[in-house]
């Protein structure tokens, strides 16, 4: 098999964690008997700062030929956000329909959580979070600007195409776990759309009836996840419910080096995305020290979405021997000083 | 001085924990040489049971003669949350125009975190939460029910009256402790309601230039809590994002037993209401052992408001004195096995 994969490093650690770990999957793919080719598209910031615009007009047709595409983060201090998000990211969340974000937290042996009493291997979650509508729809306004009257309005669209979509994705992902879903919903202070989200919640269970589903109040839910986060195994999420909690799903499962996510797009019409949680981190920039297992797991779960599990087995696995191994070399935002490359190299070895 | 102070002790736990208070508060208050007169209203989930409705329909004008109110907690297993919140918590704060909602973070001396490497002391910020409007506003609807194309739709109001009240409170209150605000927005995605936020966070904070302002995005912000708790100072948030904030501001410092919260009528024209974060916590309903200290922290907010500091101060001292003795008794949330009574007593003791 032969896969087309697009690239987009990004800005800041963006590039240097992409370009360190595209010779560890080439190695792992190839030793599957799996083919790919990279085509890296140097979209970002930069970009913007020279030629006014994130990406090409026909950027989103130039990606749509990829089998999947691998973005390193956007974001740069000299750039407003709502222009990298707009002008990248979130487009092609949209217009490629990934309608599902993944966001798997782990916490893997060898790391430590800064949640007292947790060890490795006590917390292994993944949230399902809908990924283009809901709090981040782009409709609202502003009214009489500057007079003592204004107001500013923002709405929630929730549609049941998209709801479904998220919901179906996360009860088929807890009947292959352990058969338990948390639902987060606000419906005891927003009563249109999280009364419509529990609603669709009954009757989509009705098709899952091995899944044994709890709701949880976000604000609840936020708590939990620092209160008991190994209780959890499947939670499916809104927009910004999920982008809350799968922030601090990262943060209880030791560091956001460690954290993958996907944005898939169910139908297969389009390209699946995949990026570490992680932003650009222009703090770090160029030093050569950003953690590139949040990239390599993405990178796994890329493999897995294209049909290629024992490659992403592979993946997952070296990163879990590296982690759980006291003498192997241990990144910064883990307490270690190993830099990007020597991660990788440790990683490489273990194959 | 004389007060009026309106109990609503409600549901579960939340008649346990102020009928045991009361005395307390009398005590100080007198020995300050304050009076308080309590008027209790027996409103709630069971005179809903009974009645079909949680407050009569002259609740608000009986409430609006007293000078504070102090309220237990809403919230019952058999009815649901919608009917709880929206026939009396929420009323109150909107018609009583309670815009700014505090609620302090303290991680006490003798109270473990669950963050590990945290000890008492380290952790001490307040959340000004805005309490009316924004993400709670009761716009919104659907359309094509049960239709493939059916869609929820859930709008965020927000005015500038209400974003730049709480604003200022923070801002206030900043001045007032170490003079560092941060604001939380999410701008990058919520380009109407948040871009305003943000908008006059940058007007209102001409009025405070001894302020230092730092804006931070509510994902960021959640793990940031869990990671460098010690180093906010004054938050101010929209009423999700505060909702969410507190809760998890509540949980790193130790537990829901100790935070206390007020929703502020700024004007003085309506009374301020005070209560517990925490909820009406059915498992433990009856059994005696809820931990009043939140109840009691509400009550200081409640005298400090009425302009009563001293007698803040004490019921503050009292607790802080009982938290940081090891010999004292520890309520079961922190580990211990006190009930409610032997609580209040030990704080009685240290008058
Ligand atoms: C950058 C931002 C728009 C984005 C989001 O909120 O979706 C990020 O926080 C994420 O979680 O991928
Ligand atoms: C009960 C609920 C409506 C309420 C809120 O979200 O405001 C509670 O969580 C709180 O924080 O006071």
């Amino acid at each position: 098999m032969s896969y087309e994969i697009a690239t987009i490093p990004g800005d800041g650690i963006g590039p240097e964690v992409v370009e360190a770990t595209l010779p560890l999957f080439e190695e792992v793919a190839e030793s599957h008997g799996v083919e790919v080719e990279f085509t890296e598209y140097d979209w970002g910031s930069d970009r913007y700062l020279d030629e006014g615009a994130m990406m090409p007009d026909d950027a989103l047709d130039r990606l749509e030929k990829s089998d999947a595409i691998l973005l390193g983060a956007v974001g740069h201090p000299e750039v407003p956000d709502h222009v990298t998000l707009h002008g990248l990211l979130l487009p092609i969340r949209k217009e490629f329909n990934q309608q599902v974000c993944e966001r798997p937290s782990i916490l893997f042996e060898g790391v430590e959580s800064p949640l007292a009493g947790y060890e490795g291997g006590d917390v292994d979650f993944v949230v399902f979070r809908e990924n283009t509508e809901g709090e981040y729809s782009d409709v609202g306004g502003r009214e009489h600007v500057g007079f003592d009257h204004e107001i500013a309005i923002q709405t929630s669209v929730f549609t049941r195409q998209g709801t479904e979509a998220i919901l179906r994705a996360a009860f088929e992902a807890a009947q292959e776990r352990e058969g338990h879903l948390t639902s987060i919903t606000k419906s005891n202070a927003q009563a249109y759309s999280m009364v419509f989200w529990d609603e669709l919640v009954e009757e989509v269970r009705e098709d899952y009836p091995d899944v044994e589903v709890e709701s949880l109040l976000v604000d609840a839910a936020s708590m939990d996840f620092i209160r008991r986060p190994e209780e959890f195994d499947v939670v499916v999420a809104s927009n910004l419910f999920g982008d809350i909690l799968t922030d601090i799903g990262a943060i209880v499962t030791g560091s956001m080096g460690l954290a993958p996510s996907g944005n898939v797009n169910r139908s297969g019409e389009y390209p699946s995305m995949f990026e570490p949680v992680h932003g650009s981190a222009p703090d770090i920039t160029g030093e050569g020290v950003a953690n590139p297992i949040a990239t390599v797991l993405s990178g796994a779960m890329l493999f897995e979405n294209v049909g290629e599990e024992g490659v992403s087995e592979d993946l997952w696995e070296v990163v879990r021997e590296v982690l759980a191994d006291d003498s192997a070399p241990t990144p910064p935002d883990l307490g270690g000083s190993a830099g990007t490359e020597e991660m990788v190299d440790a990683l490489s070895e273990r194959l």
